[in-house]
């Protein structure tokens, strides 16, 4: 397979806000949500950025999106609120999710804000790395915006891959910033597989037989595996509660396939906190302490056949650079997509 | 292997403050520890209730963990504090913890408390159950009070199995309580099974070598395994920052093995956050939607040869009642270690 080609970030960025605009997502949403994915390209969550234009353009053409959101607050108090989404694009209830709770976190030490209403909005990680970068610890959460698992020993496919991340400052050049689902694999570089015509490894998925699964074309065959079996079911059915139940967002057989049906409002639910070291250590003692322990991580000696050991969020930045200096990586089959999408509403193609 | 035979509750709780007081302990805290160890095995968590004693007592006798231990407030904010356990028995400032992080969340919404200065503090289920008795949301974690972990491809072993618990009512019985070491297998059931001389299954350890290891008495020769591999280390990292590092605690090559060292102060780190329910969807829509998506998780067809699907902390009221009524197991190993405790330190046995 060839190198993906660059696209220059400014280029892919009008792109996007172009084909918001042109399904009436107002300006400054449409900018702000453009950003943010071409953000998740540029950091190397490709997965989760550009490539979900086609999902969220056919939900907004269907009506299962509201393109003219209004954020608005449920409850609040000095250091919770729960926001209700208004069924807009995930990205702008989640980034003004974050901003709240690092504001609630200067004043109260901890911020958490809810989020009902929302969408699919990326790469978690978008959440979390701004609290790293204000020096903050974050921490994010999503009821995954379909349902790919089967409760552990079960067959029924009731939960989502619901991911978790959480970010801090290193002490480094970048944030320490993990962002896992809690499945073996997310659902997508399932997709991503797929669309690249490649298969995946055994232990990814298994069919309803309990049978591995290795063809992606094939994934509404089976379900996907939680990491850990037990624990990790229990883990994303925790999730699961904070962040869909407890905001009064979907979980369960109530998740709407936000690909699957592009007419009916998600309920989305995530969360997103921000915790202020300077309430706690302090931000000097941290970074010296993450300092310590991520260089005692990296020296050791690496198991044969394995490249060193790396800490979360590692080299981010220098994808970012890379980006700003090269372009984004758009790959062949996305940007036929992403033409294919810029003829079908009628704006010019990237 | 026979039953383990039955203790009466209050008999095993009262031998336990007995040897705490023995060990200088005062009456108060001596007490609220027993009530806690023996709350751990009624609830079914025996590798980390009594079973710990040995450890505890040790460390006591050689000067590791002390007894007369004041529990203070390092820095506070309306939602967040941080205490230091003053190296005393781990119950007592999680304790402490726990039941600050819920007044907190009743002023702010959420209450967020780390600690160092602690000490290992058996089962983190215990300081999540009292929030979801509360219909609060509980969350704890902890640094390991050992490292048994290597990190993701590395052999140097760095990190402890980090576990991280998370309670909520449920609208049931019995509360949701997720109760989950980051590594596959806790050292704690690893110990059990040595005492008891069985073997382990692969897949819980392998030797520097990558090989696979089963015998519990080998332990020391190889490493705890993560789950879901690089997600599960990344996971056990981010306990290490949130418990660990972010308030002042130990955290990598300063984890102090509190087994094989009794004389030295551990720095343990852990934290205890609640959430207020009532600041965000509410307590009755929070049970109601819990009571369907575990109906319907519990009505999954099973996987051949799979048991029921449950709901994490199912049927531990049970267990609870089962032990008030018949008493609580105790295996002839570990009564054999509590009869050879009392004759050491000079109190009347069990």
């Amino acid at each position: 397979m060839a190198d993906p080609a660059r696209v220059p970030r400014e280029a892919l960025e009008a792109f996007l806000a172009r084909v918001f605009m042109a399904l009436r997502v107002p300006e400054t949403d449409a900018r702000n949500v453009a950003y943010l994915m071409a953000e998740a390209d540029a950091l190397g969550h490709d997965t989760h950025g550009v490539f979900r234009l086609r999902q969220y353009v056919n939900r907004l053409r269907d009506g299962g999106c509201n393109p003219v959101a209004r954020i608005s607050v449920v409850s609040e108090t000095s250091a919770t609120a729960l926001i209700d989404g208004d069924n807009g694009l995930g990205h702008l209830a989640m980034r003004h999710a974050c901003g709240l709770a690092m504001e609630k976190a200067q004043v109260a030490g901890i911020g958490w804000v809810g989020i009902r209403g929302g969408n699919h909005a990326g790469p978690a990680a978008l959440y979390v790395r701004p609290q790293a970068e204000a020096k903050m610890i974050g921490l994010c959460a999503a009821v995954g915006s379909a349902n790919h698992v089967a409760p552990f020993g079960g067959t029924d496919i009731l939960l989502g891959t619901n991911p978790i991340a959480i970010g801090a400052p290193s002490g480094g050049p970048d944030p320490f910033v993990l962002d896992m689902a809690t499945t073996v694999a997310a659902m997508g570089k399932i997709k991503t597989l797929a669309q690249r015509g490649e298969k995946m490894p055994e232990g990814w998925m298994v069919g309803r037989d309990g049978k591995p699964l290795t063809d992606p074309a094939k994934r509404d065959d089976g379900f996907l595996l939680p990491i850990g079996g037990a624990k990790g079911y229990g883990l994303s059915l925790a999730i699961g509660l904070l962040a869909g139940v407890l905001n009064g967002a979907a979980f369960g057989s109530n998740v709407v396939d936000f690909t699957k049906d592009t007419q009916s409002a998600t309920n989305t639910g995530q969360f997103v906190a921000a915790i202020d070291i300077g309430a706690l250590v302090g931000v000097a003692a941290f970074e010296s302490a993450c300092r310590t322990v991520f260089a005692e991580l990296r020296a050791s000696a690496p198991l044969p056949g394995h490249d060193p050991v790396r800490i979360p969020g590692e080299g981010r930045g220098g994808y970012l650079a890379d980006a700003a200096e090269h372009g984004v990586k758009i790959h062949a089959a996305l940007r036929k997509e992403l033409d294919a999408i810029a003829g079908e509403i009628g704006v010019a193609a990237l």
